[in-house]
């Protein structure tokens, strides 16, 4: 496995992987659901490249950039036995260096949800994806669903610019009590961590509804939010029952639907979404 | 030479190209300048790939989309006998099919010049080019001097994209008289097509004054100001004298310098440059 922080090595390093090539995508600080899109990369592909970086255009001025996790040591020895071949770990001069002045930005689907508590986040997202796509060539790219729209987004931008990639989104990798793994609960205080399985509560809540024959979008939503308002530490941004593509908000459940929220526990933003139908 | 117009059948023909692939990149209606990229790539590569699109998204809603010169039997006449390898001539619904929303925007250098003229002209151009280069996955494309801005514009986002691809710019190829070739001469009238020289006249005058050792900008524009404005047929868009990298507008010249200009002969409006230093 070969770390690789500049782009005329990664040029060299890619020109010498014949055969199909698996791109995963990361920002580092790696658990389980990481782990899982690499190993099905390294099922489904002859090579495998993994990117560490965390991007900072696709953090707000508010958000938690400076202080988002890293522990490069620690994500090479997770990843080392995964059979990798390359890892791609650029310094964000590497990637926008002095100068810079080129952004890919998916429109319609980019503005409800995420897109709209984030305002910037997506554009950051897809001009580095962009980037990365292009830095690595692969045949194949791995996200996963706990980014729902993230997903929903890069599949767009994919066919929109013609990329020569499949796009394969991977289930969510859940903790034993529910909570979806993110390299974001290492935030969360004890009492909060406990709290946080609230999310998953009111997913399920809500899937059950559903399950009952509910189709009320609205009723779906306020089934959510009755389950968040219990979780005293829980502050809810947004919860959604939206159209699985468009990400529209529904009225009327019909068709593969997309459940998702956005949940506060102190300054700790967690999101997480369930798929119907 | 094979002629494409779905993406499915591109990325077949283009996995049975092996070695190096040269994109040229037309809007059609060829002439010498196009001819000379494609000899070029023919030189320089193993394969080539012509395309001939009429982006609509470079045009504005007023600008000559819909008359834009088309004859797509000649065009394939003058190019059999170069050596291409596949003609890809998709429709628009192709390239923009219902539902399309992403863009590829470089910001910046897109703000002068053309791009104050034309608004969004760069981002449709930028957006086709990066899904020109996605589709044909070239290792060089060659691209006309004659758009100057546009050649820059292309380079600055292969760079900030990381496309693994090598920007190549040939000479503008003139007409005996001087007039740079372009596919909207065709619309010039028998007496606009004799004034039109004015703007190699113009660029030549200028162009002996920095040779004369004019070094400030201002006079050097002032020049191309003077013989335009001494052809009654010529109305003059904008003249600059501008940093060649940058595309600023100069006080001082110094260093590698463009030399531009945009010019109406009744509704049709002629671009030309000489680069200086």
């Amino acid at each position: 496995m070969k770390t690789i922080t500049t782009l005329s090595d990664l040029r060299a390093a890619r020109l010498s992987l014949t055969g199909t090539v698996g791109l995963v995508p990361t920002m580092g600080y790696l658990h389980e659901g990481h782990l899982s899109l690499i190993r099905r990369a390294r099922v489904e592909c002859e090579h495998v490249i993994v990117t560490i970086f965390v991007n900072p255009t696709q953090f707000g001025p508010t958000e938690d950039l400076s202080k988002y996790p890293r522990d490069l040591e620690r994500d090479l020895g997770l990843i080392e036995p995964l059979g990798v071949d390359l890892v791609w770990n650029p310094s964000a001069e590497v990637m926008y260096p002095s100068g810079y002045q080129t952004w890919v930005e998916v429109e319609a689907m980019t503005r409800p949800l995420e897109g709209a508590m984030r305002p910037g986040h997506f554009r950051g997202v897809t001009t580095v994806v962009a980037k990365l796509f292009n830095a690595t060539q692969p045949h194949k790219a791995y996200f996963g669903q706990k980014d729902a729209q993230q997903a929903a987004v890069i599949r767009q931008m994919t066919q929109d610019l013609d990329f020569p990639i499949e796009i394969v989104v991977c289930p969510i990798v859940r903790e034993a009590d529910g909570l979806a793994m993110s390299s974001r609960n290492k935030y969360l205080s004890e009492a909060e961590r406990k709290a946080a399985t609230v999310l998953f509560r009111a997913l399920s809540a809500a899937k059950d509804l559903y399950e009952g024959g509910e189709r009320d979008a609205e009723k779906v939503r306020g089934k959510m939010k009755e389950v968040l308002a219990g979780e005293p530490l829980a502050q809810m941004q947004y919860v959604s029952c939206a159209d699985y593509v468009s990400l529209e908000e529904l009225r009327e459940i019909k068709g593969k639907t997309l459940l998702s929220m956005a949940v506060f526990f102190g300054k700790t933003r967690l999101i997480d979404n369930f798929v119907l139908g």
